[in-house]
């Protein structure tokens, strides 16, 4: 099985034809699309998907991910696997939550162009390089046939560093991404919480989000009101502020990249 | 065969995690996807699609539809089975005319917690819960060990009634969604059309939107000029208004919601 | 295999009932999405699409496009085999790319009704004819069986010319699309580049769009500086304006149906 991760969207017909290339090479490859609607490079969003996503996918998936600003250039291509699972993109940070994470048993340079397209474009390596090398992997062909082995120290890594703790002992952290639902998801996780709370409980905490404070951590949506404001530890494991019944983004005016603190009074 | 029905959207991972869960199950099942963009929480939107979609797939299709503002609170999920057709939602209404047009067998109320996976979120059942239920289903398991068997009024119902007959003998419907074409989709059936007009013909029916009045009821797109409004009834079954080769939807300037009238005369 | 380009957006359900249709003719097929959003009925685009993206299928595959304005008129559905690969298609010159470069060697005008559904509408073609045409043709069937061969001639061509060449000696194109990244597509191809350029190289040409100048064609997006204007022969094979980093559109202003000079000097 293989996962797509892109910025390449569903209007063009970029993700097709990387389908495409890689039912050529193995027709009996399951692919399922992660999300192709990655805003254009937004490597760090992918960053965070692809780390929240992976586990939910059988041992021996193999994920692809292509945010490239940088195809054409020098960048690097590197596939790794991790707990049984694969993974390749290229070496510009998008993997740095697995890397720093999933503690990789293995990290391949890939440079062997028997996998790729015989005609390799310096715009398109999604097609003529990321399809066909994992549709070579999904028949079979192991990491080690890819390229050169390399260490986690000699890839990219873009810091996407959880939250920090302030002078006054609150947790800073910020919102990763806004879904569709106007959930707010943060980069403050379950431990960074376990920490600060110490021998307190989740009802001790106070949340703070632009003019709003909300007081503890809900377990569900149906803690509050209708059209109230909550914040809870969500699917993906980050604190996320949320609105039962309503858009957190449109209630509180907030977006990608704006701060959320959390205090114990 | 599963297909899946949701508000998720395609940006988020939500939905390729749904599908994750759903291989790692039962990695020999295809997965279709209807639609994820049903307006967040739009559950009578989502109960029309169902029910126009379904009887299009193999008999023995499972279809999951997560439209799930209740999530989390105590709102049951029911699965169940009709016309060799099976059906897993949250018990929202979302299953209203499945539940009323399409005799099932039996209804189940889900709850053996043996198919859920191991930790239960309270925010994301689509994917702890109806994912790996879904699976399991496609893999043999009979909806009978899902849980208790329920009788249809003990399930929600929305009440999703078709259009009502005014003092003066008119049939007054309403726009359930805009396609995007710009197609008007009334909630008015053939079957309500043929008990108004009584022995006499579509061409002699009259249909009012907005400021427009339509003279009788086309057979295709082609009956009319370029440009012009027509009345028809269309794929689903219901009574469509088009532009033929532009939308009607801004050439009326009517949305969901709005009313439409027909008459004999 | 049989891949899907249509103008049905996936936010109706008809690209999901063509699948169910598919897939209850013949449930071992896999199914891969192009692209449904062209925009509604521009027969343009799908034609530009289908012939650049067919070619890294498998042979054996089965090209279906529905962008079918005259749906339900008199005009003719056809079928077709090029190189290994099957077209179905309205007879509407969605096809008339690879009517004109990709040799058939066989045009049929689907007629034989033992492979339509038993019922079919006439505003949803997609789902009552072109869905089970193209499923009995995955289980074997021969696209003779569909109907009566015509000629090339008794096809619908829009004459979807290149570029031409101004009194001055100049090459004219157009953008043909605006893809997610802001890439403007030209209709200029490799061939129409060779031929004006003579002896010279890629280097010596200049690329006028809307006020702005390029110096030569480069090889990647890196060989100019971030946020810098090039023109590339993109991964379509046809030259493409693009910013390293940004949204050529943006930058220069400029849409699908604008103009592009190439001169020598």
């Amino acid at each position: 099985m293989i996962t797509l991760l892109t910025d390449f969207g569903l209007s063009d017909p970029y993700a097709g034809i990387m389908k495409g290339v890689i039912c050529s090479v193995n027709p009996a490859t399951v692919i399922i699309d992660l999300t192709h609607d990655i805003d254009p490079q937004d490597i760090t969003h992918a960053a965070y998907l692809i780390n929240a996503a992976y586990r939910y996918f059988p041992k021996g998936t193999i994920h692809v991910v292509v945010v490239d600003p940088g195809v054409g250039s020098d960048r690097s291509i590197i596939a790794l696997s991790a707990g049984g699972h694969f993974f390749l993109a290229p070496d510009n940070g998008v993997l740095s939550l697995i890397l720093d994470k999933a503690n990789p048993e293995k990290i391949i340079k890939v440079e062997n162009k028997t996998y790729f397209l015989n005609t390799v474009s310096d715009t398109f390596h999604g097609r003529d390089i990321f399809a066909p090398v994992a549709a070579h992997l999904s028949k079979g062909v192991k990491i080690d046939c890819l390229g050169t082995e390399i260490n986690v120290r000699q890839t990219v890594n873009i810091n996407l560093q959880g939250p920090y703790q302030s002078e006054t002992g609150d947790l800073i952290g910020e919102i990763i991404f806004v879904d569709r639902f106007g959930n707010l998801i943060t980069n403050i996780d379950r431990q960074s919480i376990n920490q600060l709370k110490g021998s307190k409980s989740d009802r001790d905490l106070r949340i703070w989000v632009a003019k709003h404070q909300i007081n503890g951590l809900s377990s569900s949506y149906q803690d509050v009101g209708s059209q109230s404001l909550l914040a809870i530890v969500g699917s993906m494991g980050f604190v996320e502020i949320s609105v039962n019944g309503a858009s957190a983004s449109a209630y509180c005016g907030l977006f990608k990249g704006d701060r959320v603190k959390i205090s114990t009074n």
